[in-house]
């Protein structure tokens, strides 16, 4: 059940372009990168963090853009330039002594459903191919880059009874 | 009454991400930050300002991006890097003199909560967090970023009875 | 009669923010702008232009950005820094010898109002504060920056019975 | 028949603005332009190409920042600054071999007319000029920059009936 899957999670691992971001590639005349990230999902990760799941970035693009904004969110799990993000998997247990169905993966793309196929519990972003839809245990309302990690993240923590008192600490106090 | 609170109203405070901008965090490959603000909601807050009403700026983040708008609208009254914007509230009521009773606050997302419980009239956009539009004695009809901002001006100063003469004196002269 | 009003215009004016955009105020940390136009809009300049009708700019603002729009645009009417818009029109009147009768000025907020006054021709864009749609002759479907430019380019071309030959002429050669 | 028009496609053409971008024109002050594509059509572009279609960019314009897009993706038939797009195809074909009939075109304004009514295959993007969906022997559902030539891709893929094995072999191996 979906249920017992998202209280299993310890580890949430993202996509990045069509995820975090919503699938804009923008480039300047000098190469440069530019990336656009939510302010929303910003929280949600921060949320999740304090309450002790790791997160993680698995892409298969490379860029400094990306590397700004995992230091602003404290992300230090970055996989990037990954062709294979079902074999990364292993690397990525190995590394944390997480095992994969503890893992949630969010993804929005063809290349994302090898991973998505392994991991405990696989989300697909509102906006996600059709493939990864239905392959999907969960699907967010949000788009990409416009809430969808939010909405992972909440789902999260209040399946596993963290939210209120998350939520009372920090910002009731 | 919400009335009789935008009335005494003397000082908008403003947080930034998901208020003045749609949320959008967005950074180049140099860790550079972009910021997307609004023509209309600048226009609202010069209206605001020529009738007296104070505008102030109250964010977690820090950026240069923002500094530059801030000059180019005349606000000075700039408080980045708040960890804590509740406790903020009392440096910028005694540095203003203006009572908490008479400012108001427009937040988006859960940080802005302690804050907005505190003021004279708390403002939610359109697209805030469930818990912030439930918390806010008013919630623009524009999400944050798309004219919210100017949205409040304009409630203020047609409360206050001062629009018609405003928008005649500048405008129809 | 809007068609008769229509028929004479022999130069378009433009404001800038939410007319040729939509309305984005974009800095990064440097202090640079950034400004987003739209292909579609340049397309109907270009038309324009062939048919020789001119194109101008006023606006309240300035920035390097617009210059090289107007640049690759061919658009050499640019008055910029403007504060009072509708003063400006006695100035391009007579550097143009073009009567204020002959003038269309496309606009979205107050600020616009006085100089959408006085010329021969008003238009809003679709999404033009509301004392400036009531005010306007003609407003377009189109929102500013998404349109609303070739929107007004085709009704000019059309009304004044250019448009058919122009597209015959360059398109279906 | 449709069908057998794209069944005989050996390359797609592809204009930019308003095709692989949303219409977009972004400048910053110091007239570098900044473009934003689609990681969707990337994608698109990659599988189409994984089969043995080529993939050609069209373009009037100039940039930078198309030519990053271009190296990424594996795009080398470029043809930018092209005044006559219908004239270029002459020189497509001799370059590549490939006969105008097993060419597919996608646009979106008036320029790209001439040569959409002459290869094998005209497609408009969703949100193309009403002469030019008018004119195209098909019109995609997702606007240009938001899907539209992945959607092209899928659709030439899946006529051709390659779509499943490719999927099948890259992503579920």
């Amino acid at each position: 059940m979906t249920v017992q899957r998202i209280k299993r999670i310890q580890l949430m691992l993202l996509d990045v372009d069509g995820v975090l971001t919503s699938g804009e590639i923008i480039y300047n005349d000098s190469g440069e990168q530019i990336k656009i990230f939510s302010v929303k999902d910003g929280l949600g990760i921060r949320l999740l963090k304090e309450a002790g799941i790791q997160v993680g970035i698995i892409t298969g693009r490379k860029g400094k853009a990306l590397q700004h904004r995992c230091n602003n969110l404290g992300i230090e799990l970055i996989f990037d330039g990954i062709r294979d993000k079902s074999e990364a998997l292993e690397r990525i247990s190995t590394q944390t002594g997480i095992s994969l169905e503890a893992m949630a993966f969010v993804g929005d793309d063809l290349p994302d459903l090898p991973a998505m196929n392994r991991v405990g519990l696989s989300i697909a972003v509102g906006d996600a191919a059709e493939a990864v839809r239905k392959a999907a245990h969960i699907t967010t309302k949000a788009p990409g880059g416009k809430g969808a990690v939010r909405e992972v993240c909440e789902t999260i923590l209040k399946t596993q009874g963290r939210w209120d008192e998350l939520i009372q600490r920090l910002f009731n106090g």
